[in-house]
């Protein structure tokens, strides 16, 4: 990683469920020296997870506990920890949901959320939350999206980007029934999402992102012959943007847009629903791509893989993903301070 | 080809679109003996378009003219041609679509139906029409599949079907606008849709078929959370398929059924809409693929590519999704004789 040391982001670190791969895996990503000299790190963490991260990774971290973020320096290659005490010294029981687990994951959010108010950290890497334990844990929110944007009092429109090698995507909707879609498509949403990746993507250094636009219907209607939303919302949606400055293009064909996007033609690809972006990245790879929260004040970046309670406590869950996600938000969380 | 002599097919064949890359395409794929071994082919084309293709690939086809179908023996290696005069011995117009060229290919589909209907032909494989040119030429039908079953007689439920490598897909909607697509799904077309490619896929050879139906929603409705046509409609309809001794499952999550599907655990995906199953196929290189015509009394083939207009006349078109078509035709013609 190519951060200087004058600007160096803050980096809040947590370590995921910990019933399931995430603290091993942190511990994993955290021991290479090269990737704490990347950031200011401030690790969010109970001790028996920690401890249980570090058994089954066979590798201890140089952490320097403290008692609150910025409460005293630490020296450089260590990693100030913020530890909290949900588990009460019990060895997490790994593979499966339970309460424990669930109300030790939402604490080390809260705390997280904590440290962004406080102006203390300049983005937020998790490793995999386990939603089910989540709820188990006392998450009222549809999602830890929607909860982080209560926390961080965001008002206006979020999503998640989900993002594979070098390419992004977005949808205009999500986890509505496909029966739905269609009436829930509108210009102003169209705009909102290409907006927000548009955004998200200079703050990750590209200066002007190739954004492209998905139809909604077969073939993108066929000039009308398959449906008409491409010709009276999309297209005038798109139109606007362009008039804007910003490189948005389409409406595309649903099944060539991401053929075409991995060829290398775009930054990204806004999709109108659910399925029509996620057939195309889970094929192109994507879980071992990364998630990033998009519309919160700082990037909030996770690994796309899951919790993956079956192989829990081996120390082989791969962290790809993870180091991906690390990086991303490094790099958006330094280009955020020089703003 | 493992096809016995005893057994070969009588196969016809069409040079598709004079105008695209279709006669070029048949040349080159024929030229090769292994090929006009695997199969009695009845070669139906207009001496002018077969000239160009010959000239184009550089070869001449060892031709034998009859008057009709079955009208002389034909010498071991050498190829039935049914010539008729449509072009009136003008060199084709090459890249573009046009009358001469769309009126040329519609009598070839008359000519290989009529051969159907005589009961002189097991199959039919034809290089790429362009639907423009079918069009200018006096095609009424919706498209190809809809004329060829009228001049059948077939009255029951055809559908087109998808082949990339191993893997065969059908959708139960095809190119409706998305909004219609819930209301289109019932039990008895999906249904439908999986006793047709059953039957396709055993005739291709698989003794039982593992077929994969995919659900509708986002996550297949995660539980009636997001919709309920799965509950209501698809997985009671792949119940009653299993309970008549068909390898029927799902209703599979349609962003992870195609991942199962490309690393072997399924024969086939019957999926709900266009681009649910488009999507998936082109990013996984059906453009080298074959398109299967289901429901006809004769196996019809044709390789997924286009007429492709760009490069007619240069000889360097792929002829390898030609060559599966081919394959699977004389496969499946060789099997319907032996029922």
């Amino acid at each position: 990683m190519s951060i200087p040391a004058t600007s160096r982001p803050r980096i809040a670190f947590l370590l995921g469920d910990p019933s399931g791969v995430g603290p091993e895996m942190g511990v994993r990503l955290l021991q290479d020296p090269a990737v704490r000299e990347a950031a200011d790190l401030l690790l969010i963490a109970d001790p028996a997870a920690l401890a249980a991260g570090q058994r089954i990774a066979a590798a201890t971290l140089p952490t320097v506990r403290i008692d609150a973020p910025g409460a005293a320096d630490v020296p450089a290659g260590s990693i100030a920890w913020w530890a909290y005490d949900s588990l009460k010294g019990a060895e997490p029981v790994l593979g499966e949901s339970n309460d424990a687990s669930g109300a030790c994951a939402m604490r080390s959010l809260e705390l997280a959320t904590e440290a962004v108010r406080r102006g203390a950290v300049d983005g937020i890497v998790f490793t995999p939350f386990n939603k089910h334990s989540l709820r188990l844990g006392g998450l009222q929110h549809e999602d830890e999206l929607r909860y982080m944007q209560e926390r961080m009092d965001v008002a206006g429109f979020v999503c998640e980007f989900n993002i594979t090698g070098s390419l992004w995507t977005s949808r205009v909707t999500s986890h509505v029934p496909l029966r739905e879609v269609a009436d829930l498509i509108d210009a102003a949403t169209i705009r909102d999402a290409v907006h927000i990746i548009d955004a998200a993507l200079r703050r990750a250094g590209i200066a002007r992102p190739r954004i492209a636009v998905s139809g909604l219907n077969p073939h993108a209607g066929d000039g009308g012959s398959i449906g008409d939303e491409e010709i009276e919302i999309i297209a005038p949606a798109v139109q606007s943007l362009r008039d804007e400055g910003l490189d948005a293009s389409g409406p595309y064909s649903p099944d060539t847009v991401f053929i075409a996007a991995r060829r290398g033609d775009f930054d990204a690809v806004v999709s109108m629903y659910h399925d029509q972006g996620q057939i195309a990245m889970k094929l192109l790879g994507f879980e071992s791509g990364v998630t990033l929260h998009g519309g919160l004040p700082v990037p909030v970046a996770t690994p796309a893989s899951g919790s993956a309670f079956d192989i829990a406590g081996r120390g082989v869950a791969r962290i790809e993903g993870l180091k991906a996600a690390y990086q991303l938000c490094v790099r958006m969380a330094a280009a955020g301070m020089s703003r």
